[in-house]
């Protein structure tokens, strides 16, 4: 999967607004934390999926960068001092210490609002087609909203401070973080004109890669050393939330992880195509130790 | 136009989430300052091209509702402590002030979202059509976006404890407030499938009632009383900012004012219908006094 993340990242930059503007320190907030993204999942997630389905990469590029923006946005409002009050983010200032919380804010609006440009471009419906644009907008603007990433947030926030029972747990981390990943999945097979079984079965893996990420990152927080994690371990505990690990123990937890990523790997039986890379991410995911 | 406000009421909230949702408060929150809505301008707009352009009305309220979206999420941002720290809005405690700055922040990003959302569901493409849905979305994304709405606040914060030039608040003023408003009459032809030149001309109208609210709107800031303008008479003049009557007098602005409004009634004429009451708002807004 390494060699879409070049492809990924000339188109991502290039739907920035450029030229002689006022308004330039919006664009360099919003590149900043562009720039500042790491491994590109969730993008490249799109590309792999359309390609599964039999559809042209190009097709799935701008919805792979909508779905990378809105991952962005996400991130920059969650440092918010209002929210999380992050300073740092992947080991680099966050958006709003770098370019003050109100061009911070509307640096994230403008990404939320650029990654719907992006997909209803003239450009892209000459690739994807206007039914294939509206069918991404449509899932993106579902999985992304109320009932689903920013809903996910609005659980964990009332979440703070309290010792949330597994299945406030499971429906916040669907919501907050396995949502987009099934966006992302499902816009892979949209811009291949994949049928709906298809779509179906790629947000199941999705939603499964997506619970078991956050169950491991629950296990990592206490079995890994600061030096592996990259940031203090056991910071979970130390904030009163509830944790996979704190309600179930980390043996379960890991018992989970297995069951999921099997999930995942079975949900790729309804494709024809080559479903190996997308079955070895959902192990490294697994088998990760950062 | 008073008739569609009702209509546009019910199709609004009816496209809030329901149900027993654990983000409850944030659906309170994005309704809350939907109900705070003013005279419903934008979504009248909509609905009245759309007619003009001899369009079904049906096919334009999701787009007319997603207009609203925007604009309030807007309205919610822009009241935050980072941005212009408002504590009231039309009258009532602004969102933050009611559910929390965390919650409002969301709040904004889900009416953001849901705006999308509105113009690209399966029911709404069955009455527009998917190409509809898709340059609904494309034109009031980049309206809104970067280069749209959002950098017109950023030129907005540029320009706080400045006197800025004429050319700036001019371009301000267009892409913070007319950006919109022109993307509202532009939705209205989509929606009634009408031409690229009377898309064009309904976004002169646009553009032409926008500037001129501006202008009658700093206008009113020194010729009006207190309660006649339900706000504090001359607080531009004392934040150092650059206003229109700053830059231009009373007298110029007054002119410029009944320019823009013959400009606008003058964009009406490349539409065959009936553009009395389009004719009248452009009128009734030139001759408001509050």
């Amino acid at each position: 999967m390494i060699d879409h993340n070049s492809r990924i990242d000339s188109a991502l930059f290039g739907y920035l607004p450029s030229g002689d503007l006022r308004e330039q320190a919006l664009i360099d907030s919003m590149r900043y934390s562009l720039e500042a993204g790491g491994k590109r999942v969730r993008p490249r997630l799109v590309l792999e999926f359309c390609e599964l389905c039999g559809g042209d990469i190009e097709a799935a590029l701008p919805f792979a960068c909508a779905v990378e923006m809105i991952h962005t946005y996400s991130l920059i409002h969650d440092d918010l001092p209002c929210m999380d009050d992050d300073d740092l983010r992947r080991g680099k200032p966050s958006n709003h210490r770098v370019f003050g919380e109100d061009t911070a804010l509307l640096a994230g609006d403008a990404l939320l609002t650029l990654a719907f440009e992006v997909i209803s471009r003239d450009e892209t419906a000459e690739l994807a087609g206007d039914r294939a644009c509206r069918l991404a907008a449509k899932t993106l603007s579902h999985y992304a909203g109320a009932v689903g990433m920013v809903g996910g947030q609005v659980i964990d926030l009332q979440n703070e401070g309290q010792r949330a029972p597994i299945e406030v747990l499971r429906e916040m981390d669907f919501k907050k973080t396995a949502n987009l990943i099934m966006a992302a999945c499902e816009l892979g097979c949209i811009a291949a004109g994949a049928d709906e079984e298809k779509r179906r079965a790629a947000a199941s893996y999705g939603e499964a890669i997506g619970i078991a990420f956050q169950i491991e990152d629950d296990i990592l927080d206490v079995t890994s050393s600061d030096e592996e994690l990259g940031k203090p371990v056991g910071s979970d505990g130390e904030n009163e939330k509830s944790t996979y690990v704190s309600l179930l123990g980390v043996d379960e937890c890991r018992r989970l992880v297995r069951e999921l990523t099997d999930d995942a790997k079975n949900a790729l039986s309804s494709f024809e195509g080559d479903t190996a890379s997308l079955s070895d991410f959902a192990e490294a995911l697994a088998n990760r130790k950062k």
